[in-house]
């Protein structure tokens, strides 16, 4: 929709357009040999089989990390005991588009099976932090916040998470 | 566009819908003392001002890197003499949106003034890789491509990029 926009200066500009989508959750998972929870499956926006990670839209009013652990409940039928949000992202500088909620998850084991809606040909893909990264390089990861999401994962797994005080 | 998928199954799904953006770079640039040139500056898509990495949409037909060096000379005055690709994403992992062409420029260093579009308040920011970090645990960085870019090089400065044969 256009909207009208103020700059911090005091400046107005008219007609910006916006465009929107739902909030959503990507998660980044860990089972207890720090591999990676990692989804193969085709994805209509790169138009190809990718290496994604579990994500998916919020329901209206969810918490996001509710909506976090559904989805890799759903996706995977894996669960995990320690949640930390990464970080919240929107997907289009100028449009916005959806706010993407990235979570680390450790300690990740698979409880059930997972419960693909049956149009998708989905596959789950425990991968090293390296077999992540060399897919990431080799361009096998196609979208942007999974890209994201990921090398926040593999930097909190390396580094450890900024202490509050570092903020 | 509403259009029919065929799965790589086989089965056919009808309806799908993608929303298209033009493709764009993104720059990691570093000087030469390992300085992250940084963009300070409002944006629409988030609502407010953020860290950001200098980016613009490419010019029908212009060579990718060709419209890296464009944007980094035109938003910071900067010029740089190495430059690599690090990655090709697009925004919406169902819908596509744009496709993002990650760099990484090293060497950089400033050669003229910016040439910001008038109605912008943009502000050329030297950031070190850890306060960059920091910006975006913080927050200040809004923008799901600008994160995988960052993210991508910081990797490549701290762990050099991957050999072709890695891949």
């Amino acid at each position: 929709a256009e909207q009208d926009v103020q700059l911090p200066d005091g400046r107005i500009i008219e007609g910006y357009l916006k465009a929107h989508a739902p909030p959503y959750a990507v998660i980044f998972a860990l089972d207890s040999a720090n591999r990676v929870v990692t989804i193969e499956e085709y994805k209509h926006g790169p138009g190809r089989v990718v290496v994604h990670l579990p994500a998916g839209y919020m329901e209206l009013g969810e918490d996001p990390m509710l909506a976090a652990q559904r989805e890799l409940l759903e996706e995977t039928g894996y669960e995990a005991p320690n949640w930390t949000l990464l970080g919240v992202f929107c997907q289009d500088g100028n449009r916005e588009m959806g706010w993407g909620h990235c979570f680390l998850a450790t300690g990740a084991r698979q409880v059930t099976a997972a419960n693909h809606n049956d149009l998708s040909d989905i596959r789950t893909v425990l991968l090293t932090p390296a077999e992540l990264k060399k897919a990431i390089y080799g361009g096998r990861v196609a979208v942007a916040d999974i890209v994201a999401c990921i090398m926040l994962g593999l930097d909190a797994v390396n580094n450890g998470l900024p202490a509050d005080d570092d903020m």
